[in-house]
């Protein structure tokens, strides 16, 4: 760990490819699993950015995937690091998907991905604390932990009795991302 | 739709892969992105063959990645149908990574994919019901209601208060995967 | 060499692939050489479970290609070992293709490759003998002695007079692989 | 067919390729089911450029595999027709790797493969006829005739005892493929 | 063609890729034909943007490539149209190479493509103008008639003598690219 | 460097390539940056054969993409080593299209690359000489001096005013490629 904190823009990464035949399913629009694929490499580099070191997946938060994006289209994907939890990162992507000819793009989809940082033989390393400037990192900010506690739910390590953030939001605003 | 339901073993999908160079990080194990992709490819052949019907991929649930899996390292990934849903159907995917020479083999990953049934214009259409016939498939048919219920949660398209299913765990069991 | 000796079952192996845009010909059927390449991925895991070491591909015996394989079809191959000679293995593959959406799903071809099990170096290592169990399983080991005499007369390493088990069949039912 | 004949020259094609990561096995040599995709793809050309037709591929004949060749290596492969039937014809692929840093270049393989020529239906055409001008292409002209009996007895189309050119090599040279 | 002009920021396009072993040569550098293909497509939909059509490669101008780039680093191509003749479009692009986990980032390559677009069955399209707002954006505008001037003559469609822009440069400055 | 000087015949290379889905845009025709990345495999092949080492692409001449080349035609291309310069070599590639079935080939594109020869580390290393035989490698060889100037210029490692051998081309014949 080089700095004791970075900021958003130091991860931000854009990521644009097109959709060719092989991504595609039988109607011809981008597989869901070729999107993931690409969701996971540009999260990877954004990772990679924030911590300047090598990085491997840890988890996928729930995605759902609503719009079809067709052979030929153009899709960019942001990605930056919302918060870091001593050797761990959550990264959040942005997808876009334009027809380009057509003239429109649209945002089609949104993700949560966490990585973690580790050495040349793969042991866990710290990584530096992100600091959010605005109102909008604030909110992913804020966001990822209430996000943490529903993965360490999910992944049978926390009980749901504990997870008292994510617990106040069944009487509120509901556990699932912001628009 | 031909039929009015259909067993887990009308399903059941396996597919096997080699761990190639190209699909690897740098500490020369498999990227997440890669295993998504293939868990997409298997888990859509087995709602094909539940719904004799094209299908798309419609959520991915919470995945997290502990094992790293090597270069040369075989992957198997089993895929079956766990409950249809008008339209949509549930799939349960397990990954097995071996090391031949090793004589290794270990259950590294599990994960829920939904799909949608779509005609040939990428329209819905009716899937057959699925009839669990034993103790292991009626575990899964039964927590798919629960696992159905934090999705339109997250998606923002239930009301926590309402996730009776879920809300219930909260005070017992957890609303992880069992295990 | 762990075992002295394995069976059929130890060394099943099941591979789905589906047919993508690039795997076709101009008329969008499967290219035969992508199916063989498959196959030999396959086959080798097969030789990799019965020895338990790293294998590479020794022959390969006439394949024919009869019924074409159309795009977004689903293949299907099992592969298993049928004998083992020393250092060496036959391994039987049968593929299956299918029209999910049509409901159709066909044999459509059956080959045999032989592995030889190496070291490191790439240093033929002895593998454990194959104890066929049932009919189906005596059959093929059988065949596969004569399989083995006509590969040593194509590549010239056998005279045909001293072929006795393949001179025989000129005279009674053929030289052919059973159906 | 627009011509009654045509020459062996009419239908040469090489093919060059590096040997790329993902294309090797665990020892870094090329995979078996690698080079057979590239003998398939060169001798696909051959015959469409026999025929000025769509092909596919019919018949693959026995292939051994002597030497490994490796990573970053060169491989050469040239295919020519042999003969033609009727709508069918019989290709002879010859395979070189070089390793052009160590100045070392050797002859590696050698197939057969049948390819049919289609319409775009996929119904077989007539093509024309092939006329040996040398030496050399005699004896693959002669010769393919005897692997063309081997072929029809393997895949059971023809009785053992009708192959009376495939015989009396029993009792004299060996059926293997000429030096 | 749907606006009459448009400005440079409409056309920026950003694309960031992982150098995969397959990418590679013996040295385990990417190779110069894999970048130009990535140069080659984030061109191509830089052009797309200022046009909306499609659009196809016309010209690439000299490329020199000077510092080798490694497996593992991330690549990140920005394009931009810099000025628009009637049907045709010169693209800019900048490359630059990072080794993340060792803090290093640097400029490594700068190319020229131009394209024409073209409508659905491949005829030329008018295009919109493009506006420079800024000193960088000037000279690039109108470095580009000089570059033009080149590409025709070396093509052979204009008499060297005519190259009045280009000739003025050898009493001055050069006609090499501005740093 | 194992012999003083060689022969354009010790470097020539054919690679024939078929155009696949992946391969094509919008159009179904080649992209110029694929056609670009066979281009230099084939032209470093060429460059190793000519000087028995690792080689590393120097530069790219402008190259004019004038004929769409479409799916399924068979690209052949041709490259050979025009002349040697220390540690560098130019290597002239041609390129031809082929739609096998309508019986039509045509020349479609020309290109000129080098390549520096470097050992194991990188670093470069002396190459054998050139020596043309006849009028078409004469020539060839002795506008490879010219080429040479003006990427120097182009590069900014020349000043137009010492280009002697190009300047003269503007009073006379042009500095375009010969056809």
């Amino acid at each position: 760990m080089k700095e004791s904190f970075k900021h958003v823009k130091d991860s931000v990464v854009t990521m644009t490819e097109m959709v060719l035949p092989n991504d595609t399913n039988t109607l011809n629009n981008l597989m869901g699993g070729k999107l993931m694929h690409w969701m996971d490499v540009v999260a990877a580099i954004a990772a990679q950015r924030h911590s300047n070191s090598i990085v491997v997946t840890a988890s996928v938060d729930n995605i759902s995937f609503k719009n079809p994006i067709a052979l030929g289209n153009v899709v960019t994907l942001n990605a930056q690091v919302t918060r870091a939890f001593n050797t761990s990162m959550e990264v959040y992507i942005e997808v876009f998907a334009e027809d380009i000819p057509a003239n429109s793009k649209y945002a089609s989809h949104k993700a949560f991905f966490t990585f973690v940082a580790v050495d040349s033989e793969g042991k866990p390393v710290k990584v530096p604390e992100l600091k959010p400037v605005n109102g909008k990192e604030e909110e992913l900010y804020k966001g990822a932990l209430r996000r943490r506690q529903l993965r360490l739910i999910l992944a049978k390590r926390m009980d749901p009795k504990d997870a008292t953030e994510l617990l106040a939001l069944f009487d509120s605003e509901g556990i699932g991302q912001k628009e």
